[in-house]
């Protein structure tokens, strides 16, 4: 997973589904939780966002490859990166890892571009000032860690 | 189930969970989609209610007793019926039964009770006249249907 | 929607979020509701399927485009359609639309793989001849309907 | 919140609804989380239990008052007690508490009655020995703690 910003999280009985497996639904929901840590980490917080600039943000894709399935008690890993910061919009790359004592995979990938919008009228808005400096200085330093 | 209020509905796989039965919180759920069913049968929107009124309907206690389970594809039927019309509350008995070809069950029986409050201080408010004059009615013809 | 499959459903306060929309990942919920309901229809219940054959549908790829939102109360109408129906996988193209009185918009559209596995190992494996003929079937009268 | 087991928790997006808070039914998966983390510091991992004694455990009774809401972002810590343990079935008291930095606040309260079951014909089954021995041993720490 290289040094991108990681999230970890169990799975419950809430997570799985009859089929035994994590309800294929529930990694868009890993996913936020761990753009929303990563966000918070940025010290960007979204409901302060949504109090005091009337903006959110919201997801205008989303695609996830599966390749592996995660069942109850599995301690995942969610990876955070940036493919591209816009002035409007963030492109997340993001994988979902199961990380056990003896086993580890990655059990999907995922693309999510975010878009911020005026919270009433939900049209596209600018990315307000502060929080762009402080996304953006977030993912500086993911990348100077790579490398 | 008598002369109730009564709202149909299937299991899906995003209802279950790996002990192959449908998630014990959503329950919650169906209770509500069956309330909220019975109230726009009342002629009552809560989206509308919100926007005009700036109240909203908040869950103050739930108690369920759960008496059998549910499985993928079963056919559900939520009942809805009122035990105490107040001035600023509701108290609601539901019922969740299966009902598939060759066998029906109650599954669990839940007693909510429903308040009416500011959607921005979420204190306890009236509710609307107009809006207790309808569910007043609509209570009315269920217990004249059932004598 | 052209002559698609359409699942019918209401937005409720479970499937809303404090933006005051849909929550994204819902969609896909609302996706397999209506692929639950079209199998159905075209005699498959996948309660069987697994019973009987030890085989289950588990979803590979899932891509998603948010053109609008939903809010509390909208009534949706989810579309089914097959673009491919290969020995082991199906590919479906899904639209979720806002039907209201005085106003009719695409909220989103999703292309969806489906796989069929085997339960125990998640293996890829062949959908059964029985559930494959009658997706074909389906795919048919779908596909004669629209000419 | 004296000395019970706690957990903390986030909420995200995918907690709330379009009232602006967390949606009702959600306080139960919250609840859930915090048993499980409780059993697995007690050494009971639940994906364990099922695959070694074909048991599980299913919730038979839950009632929750609620006394405040929490919102986005909040930080919330959900505490677990046991009332009364007995061969087949545990009774728990649980509380969510809100605990942001210059407030904190009950926000609900529940009784959770979980029973052992069998897991395929969900008939009541004693806990197994061990599982018993171990949830037992971890009650009587904290009431130890407590004086």
């Amino acid at each position: 997973m290289g040094s991108a910003f990681r999230w970890p999280l169990r799975v419950y009985y809430e997570d799985t589904d009859a089929g035994g497996i994590v309800f294929y639904a529930n990694y868009l929901k890993f996913f936020e939780r761990a753009r929303t840590e990563w966000l918070r980490a940025a010290g960007v917080s979204q409901q302060l966002l949504s109090n005091e600039t009337g903006c959110m943000f919201v997801v205008k894709n989303a695609s996830i490859d599966y390749h592996a399935a995660a069942r109850l008690d599995d301690h995942l890993e969610i990876s955070v990166r940036i493919q591209k910061l816009g002035r409007a919009s963030v492109q997340f790359t993001q994988e979902a890892w199961r990380i056990n004592d003896h086993d580890s995979a990655r059990l999907c990938t995922g693309r999510i571009r975010v878009g911020c919008v005026n919270m009433t009228s939900l049209r596209p808005a600018e990315i307000p000032a502060e929080v762009f400096r402080k996304i953006s200085g977030a993912n500086e330093s993911m990348l100077t860690a790579r490398t």
